[in-house]
Formats: structure tokens, C-alpha cells, sequence
């Protein structure tokens, strides 16, 4: 076969996201060098530099960058295809670049919060490396890393759209975000103290609250208002029509998340499921508690949180007792995330500048998803 | 004596500072309160909203308060008084509580710095009470309370100084000081690592440095910035002028305050300076270093950062030997920043709007303090 061969649909779709994720994640050096050019600038002395970079670089990327990614999609889509659904012209390079800048601060804030979830999780690992406060010579003084990781975002921001006229938008964004962000991780970690484990304290409203709050608004909704601002779009109900229709994206995508934790193919999603060990306030055991005999909320009680095997055993055979019966409540939750989401997303309006585009593009990608 | 009895001047200033205070006090369970009906807004559980309160009130009032008092003080120099000195009026009370929020919004940024610095310097106590990461039940969670004290900040300000036509520049100052502290908190920390002493990491240059980032910036500048935004200063050509007083004076203020720890009356400044057994990038051991022979040299890479005292006499038998003499030489570095700064104030043209008693009371409080 000859190395010219035309590749078939599937290998080109797989190539064209292959080639838009390196796009994007070279842009990521040039705003690495932006911000030791600042810290140059201030006079920080050497290894105070080596520190930021090493810090930036370790931290920001290597992950799926799902939220970057999102950006620069919702962005071209916003003002590249007409309201037909049309594809009316490309992105200059200014445009993509801008996109990618926003991209990489909702990366930016997600690494800043990663780095210490990390310390308050205790976990070990992260995307395969050591976290970084387990990093020899970091432990504590990630902290303030995880501060500087935040403080990068206003320095861009500020340095690529202080000109334009959505940049105060922009600031509010990310405050109000980061804000709430912070408010899901609060009620996690008071609901959920993998030391003290109380399921009295959980509630499938609780989840609501911690997943709408801890991912939905930084995951899903700004990466889309961040694109809509770029994109001129003002009116302040199509922003609340977009927080409708992926907010309970967010929430779905999260219940998934839960859920395969516990029923997912480890070889397909790549690693084995600890949220019944780790005490996690995740869907599958909120549903049943709601369900759970008083015999079967006696053996959670005894056994959810619990750091062995055996326990994870007795708690999983409640997740399917025939009474509970998690993967059929499962299958009727996405269901119905999927026809109200759908209905949502009918009712865009594409004569404001809004697409329905956006919102299905990422449906596609979270409904049904197996990994 | 007659409880009625005029008090004597000394006491009459004695009692307006206090009621100055008791007034600036008085406006912070306001801002608790509008933060805590923030998450009632957002439907937060009662459990969040009590440790959200409790993380405000622990952490932030119970200091000495001069960052926010002096953006009361200098609003009040800037709307009240003439260009002759002269009081022209009062503040009004909405002006004195913006001008109070705002200095409870730097309050807010000190105490986030706080209790995460508490973190890294695995520090016990702070104002007499266990730090915050200490207190039973809290832990690492205090990492994500920190940012929440941050978060409390552009809540707000959005909320009181939306309207204002300074409000942006009000988001990029806190923006960029709050970088610059996180800077100078980082050349701190990895020059003078407690587990690690080396004496070649100091200069006086990188004592420059931090004082001037992790200090300065955050506790003379952005308190006086703010009271000039607020007061309609708009020329950035004052800002300036503001910085290059302020900022010597707060590296003046931090010089004696490294100096006074070694040479200050614990009966006077309240505690028992720990900088030399703490392997602190101080004013003294860098000006030594400059001057050590090479035996004296190395008794200090033998002794400096030892938790012991017999390691403290010998280097405090250092700091006073008589080719190095650090007495006379803060003598002499205090008459030189004294001089300097009451230079830069004369200079400053009081028909722009500025005035001096902006930073000749601010001098007044600092000069040959002893406390």
C-alpha cells in the first residue's frame, strides 16, 4: 500500500482532532514565555523563573484539555457557520489565538485547582506523574504555585483583551467561576471526609449541589461563555439559555463520570473506580440510599468508605440488588438528561448569533460515552 | 475625679484612634453578612455557610488592622482636606464605607496570604490563637478556605464598585499586587528554605526583592492606590509618584522590622525575635554578610537558621562585633530612607489632588518606631 493512500473518514476525523489539539497546545509555550518575560521584567532573579516555568509547564498541560479544546470549537463555530449551520469562512489567526489565550486560562484555572485538590485529597498521582506538591523540593510552596497558577490568567487577560470591550465581562467570568468552583469544593469536602464517613450527610441534593458547583460551571459553562464573549455576543439571556442547556450537561456528564466508576470496563476507561472506597459523594450511592432497605443501609453504613476490597464487594451487590437495580436507573437518568437537554437546545434561537452547533457538538461527545 | 473630666490630649487621640477603629470594625459583619446571603442566593447548605462564616471571622478581623484603616485615613486626607492642609468637611457615610470595604478587602487578601503562609511555614500560632490550618477539624481544607478569602474579595468589589467608573482599574490593582506578593513569597521561600541553610542564596539584592514584593506593594501601595481611585485620581503619572514613596517606605518599614528582631525590647515589640534560628533572609545577616571576614563567615554558615540558642549568641556576637556593627549601620540606613522619602513627599504637587499627609502620616507611624 502506498504511503499516499487516502486515509479512510474515520482516520481523517481522527487526524483532524489530532492536528487541532497540537494547534492549540503549541500556543501554550508562547504564553509560558509571556509570563517569564513579566516576572524578567520585574527583576525576579533566575530561579525564581525556572520555578514559574517548571511550575506552568508541569501543571497546565498533559491533560485532555477538554475545556481549552472547547473554546477554540465554540468560537469558530460562533463565528465561522451561518445560522443554516453553514461554513462561511475560518478563523484568522488572531481570532484562533485569542481563542486558544482563553482556552488556556480555563486550563490555567483548572491546574490551579488541581494542584490543590491534590494536597487537600492527599492524593499520590495525577495524570500518571507524581502530583506536584509530591514533587522533591515542592511539597508546600505548591501552594503558592497553585496561587500563581491562578494569578496567570489575570496577566493574560489582561495583556490580550484589555483593548477589547468584553474584557470586564471576561474578569467577572472568571471570578464569579471561580467562586463557585471554590463553594463545590467546600461541600465536597465537608460532606465527603474519607476519614469520618457519614452517609447521613449525603443526599442526592448534595450531589446536585457539588457537581453543579465543583464541575459543571468551569467545565461546561465557561469555556462557552468565554466564546460567546469573544464572539460579541451581549445579551444576557442567551448567556442564561447556554447555563441552561450546560449546566445539566455538566451534571450528566458528572452522573456518567459516577457511574462508570462503578460499571465502567476498567480497560476502557482506563482505571479502576475507588469512589466506593474513597467515601465519595457520588451518584450511584445517593440513588440508593433513597432506595436501600433498612438492612441494606445497614451494611453501607458499615461498609461505603471502607479501605478494602471486601467491603467495596458488599457495596457494589447493593448497587444491583434487584430492589435498587443502579445501571436501569442509570440508563432511565440518561434518558431523560438527554431528551430535556435536547428539548434545550431546540429552542436556540440562531438569529441572536448563538448556534445550536455548540451545544450539540458537545452532546455528541458526552452522551452514551463509555470512557 | 469626676468620670466627666476632660481627658488630657494624649488621651483624646488615644480614644479617636479607637473609635476610629471600633467605626472601621463595625463594617465587617456587614460584608459577612452579604457573603453568607450570597451562598443562602445560590441554595449552599447551612453546613457551608457556617464554615464560610467562620473561615471570615477567624482569619480575617483580630490584626492591627493598618492596611484597611489606612484607606480610611487616606480617603479622608483626599476628599477632606484642602491643598493648605486645611479640613474642608466630612466624609459622608456611604463614602466612609466604601472606603471602609475597601480597606476590608485588602484585610481579605492579607488573611488569605496568611493562612496559607501559616501552611508553608508549618507555623503553630498566629495573633495568639492556633492557625487556622490548625484548628480542629479544618487541615488542608484551609487551602481551599484561603481562596474563598480571595474570592470574598471581587464579590465585593462587583458588588460595591461596579457602577464606579475606577472599578476596573480597582480589578487590575488587586490583580496585579496580589501577583507581586505571590512573587515575592516565592523568591522567599526557596532562598530561605528552614531545612536548608545556605547562606550564598542571600544578598542584600534579594532582600530588596522581598520585602518589595511580598510586603510593599501589598501593604503600602494598594491601600493608598485604592484610596486614590476612589478619591477620582486618575493621572497614572501620581500613581507613580505614590509608588516611589511608598514603596521605600514600606522596605523601611520591613528593615526595622528584621532589625528590631534582633535588636528590639521583647517587654516593648510583644514577641522574641526567631528570625535567626528561622534562617530568615533578613536585613542584619545580609548587610553581615557583607562585610564578615572569612572566620566569621564561617561561624555564620555554621550557626545562622539553628534552632538553638547557643547558635543565636554567636551570631548575634557577629551582628555586633565591631567591624560589622549593625546598630550604626540601621542608624544610618534610617537617616538615609528618612531622608530619601521626605525628599520624594516634598516633591509632590498638592494641586493635582494628591497630598502630602497622605504619606507623611504614614511616615510619622513608621519613623523610629520601637514597637
Amino acid at each position: 500500500m502506498s504511503s499516499s493512500a487516502p486515509a479512510s473518514g474515520l482516520e481523517a476525523k481522527a487526524a483532524k482532532k489530532l492536528a487541532a489539539r497540537k494547534r492549540f497546545e503549541d500556543v501554550f509555550p508562547l504564553l509560558v514565555e509571556e509570563l517569564i518575560d513579566y516576572l524578567k521584567s520585574e527583576g525576579m532573579p533566575a530561579e525564581a523563573q525556572e520555578w514559574y516555568r517548571k511550575n506552568l509547564d508541569y501543571n497546565t498541560p498533559g491533560g485532555k484539555l477538554n475545556r481549552g479544546l472547547s473554546v477554540v470549537d465554540t468560537v469558530d463555530i460562533l463565528l465561522c457557520t451561518d445560522a443554516g449551520g453553514k461554513r462561511t469562512r475560518e478563523l484568522s489567526e488572531p481570532e484562533y489565538l485569542k481563542a486558544a489565550i482563553l482556552g488556556w486560562c480555563i486550563e490555567l484555572l483548572q491546574a490551579y485547582f488541581l494542584v490543590a485538590d491534590d494536597m487537600m485529597d492527599a492524593s499520590l498521582t495525577r495524570r500518571g506523574h507524581p502530583c506536584w506538591y509530591k514533587v522533591q523540593g515542592v511539597g508546600n510552596i505548591a501552594i503558592n504555585d497553585s496561587f500563581m497558577l491562578e494569578a496567570a490568567i489575570y496577566y493574560l487577560l489582561k495583556k490580550h483583551f484589555r483593548q477589547d470591550s468584553y474584557y470586564g465581562f471576561l474578569l467577572e467570568l472568571f471570578h464569579d467561576v471561580t467562586f463557585q468552583t471554590e463553594l463545590g469544593q467546600l461541600i465536597d469536602l465537608i460532606t465527603a471526609d474519607e476519614h469520618h464517613v457519614d452517609l447521613s450527610k449525603f443526599s442526592l441534593e448534595k450531589h446536585h449541589l457539588i457537581v453543579l458547583y465543583k464541575t459543571a460551571f468551569y467545565s461546561f459553562y465557561l469555556p462557552v461563555a468565554c466564546a460567546m464573549h469573544m464572539a460579541g455576543i451581549k445579551d444576557e439571556s442567551l448567556f442564561k439559555h447556554a447555563a441552561a442547556i450546560l449546566l445539566p450537561l455538566g451534571e450528566y456528564f458528572q452522573v456518567q463520570d459516577d457511574y462508570l466508576d462503578a460499571y465502567g470496563n476498567p480497560e476502557v476507561i482506563g482505571k479502576i473506580g475507588t469512589d466506593i472506597q474513597d467515601n465519595k459523594c457520588s451518584w450511584p450511592i445517593n440513588v440508593v440510599l433513597l432506595h436501600a432497605t433498612s438492612e441494606q443501609r445497614a451494611l453501607l453504613d458499615q461498609h461505603y468508605g471502607r479501605k478494602d476490597a471486601a467491603s467495596e464487594a458488599v457495596v457494589k451487590d447493593i448497587y444491583s440488588a434487584s430492589n435498587i437495580d443502579i445501571p436501569s436507573k442509570f440508563a432511565a437518568y440518561e434518558k431523560k438528561s438527554y431528551d430535556e437537554i435536547t428539548a434545550k437546545i431546540a429552542q436556540v434561537d440562531e438569529s441572536t448569533g448563538l448556534r445550536r452547533d455548540v451545544f450539540t457538538s458537545f452532546l455528541d461527545k458526552v452522551y452514551k460515552r463509555t470512557v
